[in-house]
C-alpha cells in the first residue's frame, strides 16, 4: 500500500536512538515523521508505544520512500558498519536528485567521504551527521554535526535546529563542512571526551587516595567545582556516581564496580587520525591507554608486586591540596581541548573543510557529553582570533596557566611522590613544558638521526639541510639536493 | 641477450640499500647476485663501482630473471609503495611455483599481507622481510625479520643468515611467521627506536639543564653509561653526537642544530597498530608526539611566553643526580620495550602469527639500530617464562625497578619542578604505577559510562554486567543479555 506523500522527514532504524530521534522531531512543531525499520515489528512496536507522534509507519523501503515529500529527506539510525551501506543502496536506488541522505550514526569519517562520493554522481545528497548526547539527548535535543553539501543544510539546517538542544538561545548545530566534516568533528568530540573522563578520574583518586576523602566527601567537592569554572556535565554525573551507594553491600557504588574501563572505539579513531595529521593529542592517547591497560587483567595481576610506595601521601594542608587539584584538572583540560581543536584544524586543512572552530564549541555547549561553560571561553578565544596558533595561547588560558601552574606541578609531583597514575594529568603537563620550551632535546633526536640514517638537520643559523659525515671525517656538508 | 641461469640470488633496485645489499651478498661464499634497476644507467654505475662484487647485471627485467637459478629468489628493494607494487607484478607473471620474492623494502605490514595474498595462488612465495641497520647495516650485516612461509625460508634462511649482522655467534635472522609478520616485527622495532630516542634526549635534557653539564661533559657520562646496564649503539652514538663541535661556530653540534625532529612514519604506523589492538604503548606515543610538537614552530612561538619556571634546577648533588637520570633512563627502557613486546604478542595473537619473542630478541642484538645487550635481558626472560604476562614483570627487571624506582621518581619530579618537558620518562612511570596498582580510577570511568550511556559495568564480586537506573530510581539492574 502506497500512501500520500505526507512526511517532511523520515527515519530509519528504530533502535532506541532512531526511535528517540523520530519521537524529537515528531514532538516539533511543523514535522511529520515517516519511519522504517528492516524488522517490522520493531516499527509497530513503536508506532503503538508512542501514539502521540503520529508517525507514518511503512513496512517496505517503497512505502517509506513513497511516504515523504520532496524533496525528501530520510536519516539512517542504523549500526554504523555495513548495513549502513546497505541502507544507502536501499535509498539511492529509489531516491531523485535533490533529495538527501543522512547517516546519523557513528561512522567513521573516511566511510562517510567513500559515501558521499559514491552517491554524489547521482545528484542526491549524502550527509553523514555525528549525533551526540546518546539516547536521552536524541530524544530531548542532541548536538548535531553534520557534513555534506552546503545546499542540503539549505533543507536540513532547519529541521535539524528545531530538535537540536539550545544553548543560550543557540541550538546546538552547524554546518560543519563538507562530506566527513561532521563525522570527523563528531570524532574528535569523542576523544576530548575520553580525556576528560580520564582527568576527572585522576582528581578523584588523588582526592581520594592523597587527601583521604571519601567518595562521598569528593562527590561534594565536584559538586562545589561545578559551580565553577570547571562547571560541565561530565562534573556533574560524576558527583552522583560517586554519591550512589551500591544497596547489597552498602559500599560505595564506585568501590563495586570492576576497575576495568571498556571503550567503543572512538578514542582509537581520534588518535590513530590525529597521527596521521602529526598532531600530538597526548592527553586523549593516554585516556585511551589508560583504559586499555585497566582492561589488561592478567598483566596487572603480574605487575601487582612491583615495588613502589604505598599509595598515600600525607597531604599537610587538605583544602590546599583540592584546590590544587581543581587548578591541575583545569590546566590539564584546557590541553586537551587545544590539542583537540589542533587535530579539527589540522583534519581541516588536509581534508579541504572550512571549519568554523568558534561555532564548533558553541555547538557543543549542550546536548552533548562534553558540554560545559568552559566552551564559551573557546568560543571567545576563536572570536577574539580565528586563527590561534594554539587555543591554549588564548590570553583567558594563559592566565588559567598563571594562576595554576604552580599548583599542577605539586598536583603532578604528589601523584609521583605517592605512586598513584596519573598519566593524563602528567602528559599534559610535559605537552605544555614542551611546548613553551625555548629549545627541545628534539636537536638530540635530529643528531641521532643523521648519525644512524644520514636524515640530515637544519641549523638555527642557516637555510638548508646538512649532514655530518659521521663514518668519515666529521666535516658537515650541504645536503639539501640530495635528500 | 639473455645469459645462462647463474645467479643464486637477485637483487632488484640499485639505490643505496639495494646495492649495499646486493655487494653484502655477493661479498658471501657461494653466492653469485644478479642485479636490476629500472634505470639501466644506475646498474651500470653499481657493476663499474664495484668489479668486486661479480654481479651479473641486467637491462631488463626478463634477463634478470632468466639470469636466475632456480628456485629463483629476488629481493626487491625499491622505495615502499606502488613501486614494490608494479615489480611484484612483473616478477609474479615470469616466476614459477616455488619461486620466491622478497620484499626488503619498509612496507606496512597489511600491504605485506595482502600481496602474500595476492601472489600464493600461483604457487610463488611472497615474503616480506624488514631489513634494519640502514645504509651501513645493509652492507655490513642488518638484523633481518622475513615473514612468508616456513618453505620459502628453507631456501631464504641461509641466504639470508650469511649476510645478517651476527651476534654472540649468531646471525641477526630468524623466521618471524607467515605473510606480514616480518614487517610487523620491523614496525614495532622502530617504535621502540622512537622510544628510546626520546628516552635519551630527555635524559641529556636534564643533565644539560637541572645539572648544568655541558653536552661534552654528557658525551663523557654517556660513554660511562655505555659501559653498563644501558650499553647500546643509541647511547653510544649519541655520546658522538654531543661531543662533536661545529665547524662554524665552535659551538656544540647540538646547539646549533635545529630542534625541530623529523620522521618517516614507522612510529606513527606503530601507535595507530598498537591502539588498534588494544595495547597501550604511551612510551613510543609520546615520543611520536614529541616529535611532532618540536615539528610546530608556529604554535611553539606562541606559546613561548606561558608561564612556568627558568629550566633550571638548583641540583644538590651533582652525582647523585646523574646516577638518578641513570636509572630513570633504564626504568622507563624497560617500559617502552616492554609495551613494544606485548604490541608484537597482540599483533601475534590477531594475524594468527606463531612468534617466538625471545627470538625476536635475539635478533635485534646485531645489525639494528636498537642493538644492546639489554635484549639478552629479554631473551633470558622469555626463555625463562614463554608466557610473560609482561616483559617488565620479569625478576631481572623487577629487581631493577626496585633498585631505581625511588630514582625515577626523583627524576621525573625535577624535571616537573623545573619545567622541563619529560613526557616520556614521566608516561612511563605513570604507566608502572597503572599497572601495579590495585585499584584504579577505571571504576570512576565505567561508572560515568554506564551513566551517560547506559554502557553498563561488571562488579567485583559478582558475575555478569549491571546498570544502574540513573534517570530512573536508581537500582541496579542485571544487563547481561541487553547489551
Amino acid at each position: 500500500m502506497t500512501e500520500a506523500a505526507q512526511a517532511n522527514i523520515g527515519v530509519i532504524g528504530m533502535a532506541v536512538m532512531g526511535s528517540n530521534l523520530a519521537r524529537n522531531l515528531a514532538s516539533r512543531e511543523g514535522n511529520t515523521v515517516a519511519i522504517f525499520n528492516r524488522s517490522p515489528e520493531r516499527t509497530r512496536g513503536v508506532v503503538a508505544a508512542h501514539p502521540e507522534a503520529g508517525f507514518v509507519a511503512s513496512e517496505t523501503i517503497d512505502e517509506f520512500v513513497a511516504s515523504l515529500q520532496k524533496p525528501r529527506t530520510a536519516i539512517i539510525m542504523v549500526q554504523a558498519g555495513a548495513g549502513t551501506d546497505a541502507v544507502i543502496d536501499q535509498l539511492t536506488e529509489r531516491f531523485e536528485p535533490g533529495d538527501i541522505i543522512v547517516d546519523g550514526g557513528n561512522a567513521l569519517f573516511t566511510d562517510t567521504i567513500r559515501r558521499e562520493k559514491a552517491v554524489s554522481p547521482t545528484g542526491i545528497h549524502f550527509v553523514g551527521a555525528g549525533i551526540s548526547g546518546g539516547e536521552e539527548g536524541a530524544l530531548k535535543g542532541p548536538s548535531i554535526m553534520p557534513g555534506g553539501t552546503a545546499e542540503s543544510y539549505k533543507t536540513l539546517g532547519p529541521i535539524l535546529s528545531s530538535i537540536a538542544a539550545v544553548s543560550e538561545g543557540e541550538p546546538c548545530v552547524t554546518h560543519i563542512g563538507t562530506d566527513g566534516a561532521g563525522h570527523f568533528v563528531k570524532m574528535i568530540h569523542n576523544g576530548i571526551e575520553y580525556a576528560d573522563m580520564q582527568l576527572i578520574a585522576e582528581a578523584y583518586d588523588l582526592l581520594r587516595y592523597n587527601a583521604g576523602l571519601t567518595p562521598a566527601e569528593i562527590a561534594d567537592v565536584f559538586t562545589e567545582w561545578n559551580k565553577g569554572q570547571l562547571e560541565s556535565y561530565l562534573i556533574e554525573i560524576t558527583a552522583e556516581v560517586l554519591r550512589q551507594v551500591d544497596a547489597t553491600t552498602g559500599k560505595p557504588l564506585v568501590d563495586v564496580i570492576l576497575d576495568q574501563a571498556g571503550s567503543k572505539g572512538t578514542g582509537v579513531w581520534t588518535v590513530q587520525n590525529a597521527l596521521a595529521l602529526g598532531v600530538p593529542v597526548s592527553g586523549i592517547a593516554e585516556a585511551v591507554f589508560a583504559r586499555s591497560l585497566s582492561s589488561h587483567p592478567e598483566q596487572r595481576e603480574a605487575a601487582a608486586g612491583l615495588p613502589g610506595p604505598a599509595n598515600t601521601v600525607a597531604v599537610a594542608d587538605r583544602d590546599a591540596f583540592v584546590e590544587d587539584v581543581r587548578q591541575a584538572l583545569y590546566a590539564s583540560k584546557i590541553v586537551a581541548y587545544s590539542q583537540g581543536f589542533d587535530a579539527i584544524r589540522a583534519g581541516a586543512a588536509e581534508y579541504n573543510w572550512n571549519i568554523d572552530l568558534g561555532a564548533v564549541s558553541r555547538i557543543w555547549r549542550g546536548g552533548c557529553i562534553i558540554r560545559a561553560q568552559f566552551l564559551n571561553r573557546i568560543a571567545d578565544a576563536y572570536a577574539a582570533e580565528p586563527n590561534l596558533a594554539a587555543l591554549l595561547t588564548a590570553p583567558y588560558f594563559a592566565e588559567a596557566f598563571t594562576e595554576g601552574q604552580e599548583a599542577w606541578r605539586r598536583v603532578v609531583i604528589s601523584a609521583t611522590q605517592s605512586g598513584l597514575p596519573a598519566p593524563a594529568f602528567s602528559s599534559s603537563l610535559a605537552y605544555y613544558d614542551g611546548l613553551r620550551a625555548k629549545r627541545l632535546p628534539a636537536a638530540v633526536v635530529q643528531g641521532q638521526r643523521d648519525f644512524f640514517g644520514a636524515h640530515t638537520y637544519k641549523r638555527v643559523d642557516a637555510e638548508g639541510t646538512f649532514h655530518t659525515l659521521w663514518s668519515g671525517d666529521r666535516t658537515e656538508i650541504s645536503a639539501t639536493d640530495s635528500h
